[in-house]
């Protein structure tokens, strides 16, 4: 399998998507600015875009305009950015860090970080919606369909509940995984997904790219327990062993260091291999799976 | 201006989406029951369906299929739903209780209040984007995108923004008018659009309808501060006088008692005319501009 080099391209990518927000967020103004200011700072100069770069990504490979495709990865941004505020809030994670940053009911309040959040998520819908995403107005009320089940109790906020409902509960691997699979594979998955909806993709291609996603997305999380356990904070911007003091099963506590690992190559190598329906236009999808599990933060 | 008997048309809607939110609120089921289980508490039973009905009267003036418009009234009625969740939150306006019966946070708890107000938020976006709505995708978009802005940081969310950041600062009729007509009246307004986007209607007739919701929804709201000075709260389902024991600044505390009734009345009169480009099949709005103005809770 070729492997692209990754990082400039996932730098690159940063980059440009940090303008994209800029201009897609609102300007503060008005005597609602500070709810306008808590939506930008929890959105702006953070992450590694990895939602982002897939939508793309998986648009490059069916031809689609970068400028529309990148509307849509904004909006993807924004409901991971409004899922870290409220995840972070006292009642439910209480976390005060975030990207190295104070987290956003931190920097701001607490009232104004879920306004912030309820925000978000609805500036994503009007993005999808909009007539400068997509001409097809049946591509965009799939993009808004698709988003809402990946989000929704079915999907991102069905998985937390979950979360953070199990209390050391889930303790068996198929547990874990149908919660993570909610959790974060969902809207990495339409991350995928979306740029296949763009470019009308036959439905083959489309199962290809979410099949893909979804071991992507369970390889990143595998990834991420691992380095709850052995990262390093200063890489991550973050505590380590997060997990581990709150007493949460994952995929590491259960399975141990060594066979999570394996677990996580395993996936790997068969989301590379969900890609093989694609020439190489896909390659940087590829090297993508291969930075996933060799991540250090 | 002819005054149709009210009450009963109203009884009607609200028997009838109890029935249509039972049947599209999600089944309690999966490891994530509970957050199904607070999605339906916090929007069953609950309300006069106000929203619900704007949106049914206004799609029938122009021919509107019920069934289509009763899922575009569950997916307000639904975000209307989340907004009280989200709203009674303790780091919000911290009310325990919510239409007689214990707030959702209360109920369950403040985590699964919060996912449920996100929750109930993305569904109502999967049900306007949803092939069933509207065969047209440039309606279901158009919905969608409407709804989101009336509803994120240029709406709903904006409104609430000020409300809870004012903290006894909005002193004159004009702020507080225009946190209202976010707060509240964006909502009110959609909703009575939405029956007119249902309904390819021209121009004119959405405007006459977006104006008379602006006048119905202020009108609304110092009815609301009128109860909150003298209604019953026994009548009312919750605390009477809550505002004034919060400090806030409302329409009655500025204009007086006296002066804010005259206020609504003239709104409901300007409300009112502006349904006289509509025929008869308009009696029924008619007729809730003076239940709004007259009603003990």
């Amino acid at each position: 399998m070729t492997i692209a080099p990754i990082e400039p391209a996932l730098n690159e990518v940063s980059v440009f998507m940090e303008d994209v927000l800029q201009e897609i967020l609102p300007e503060p103004a008005g005597p609602q600015a500070r709810v306008i200011e808590a939506m930008r700072y929890a959105t702006l100069e953070g992450g590694k875009r990895i939602r982002a770069f897939l939508v793309l990504q998986a648009g490059r490979l069916f031809g689609v305009d970068r400028r529309a495709l990148s509307r849509v990865a904004a909006a993807i941004e924004c409901v991971h950015a409004y899922s870290l505020v409220h995840d972070d809030l006292p009642a439910m994670d209480n976390d005060d860090v975030r990207r190295g940053r104070p987290a956003t009911h931190v920097k701001f309040d607490e009232a104004t970080a879920i306004l912030a959040g309820d925000a978000l998520l609805t500036h994503a819908f009007a993005l999808l919606a909009a007539h400068e995403t997509h001409p097809d107005p049946h591509v965009r009320s799939d993009l808004v369909l698709r988003l809402a089940q990946s989000s929704g109790f079915g999907g991102m906020v069905g998985g937390q509940m979950i979360d953070i409902g199990a209390k050391g509960t889930l303790d068996d691997i198929g547990q874990i995984t149908r919660m993570q699979r909610l959790k974060t594979g969902a809207l990495i998955t339409f991350a995928c997904e979306a740029g296949a909806i763009m470019g009308k993709a036959s439905t083959q291609m489309r199962h290809a790219l979410t099949n893909f996603a979804q071991d992507l997305g369970l390889a990143y999380q595998i990834t991420d327990d691992l380095l709850d356990v052995g990262g390093d904070p200063a890489v991550m911007g973050k505590a380590a062993r997060k997990d581990q003091k709150a007493g949460k099963a994952t995929f590491v506590t259960i399975l141990g260091s060594e066979r999570a690992r394996a677990q996580a190559e395993m996936l790997a190598n068969q989301a590379a291999a969900h890609l093989d329906v694609f020439d190489e236009k896909a390659d940087l999808l590829r090297g993508l799976v291969s930075f996933v599990v060799n991540r250090r933060a």
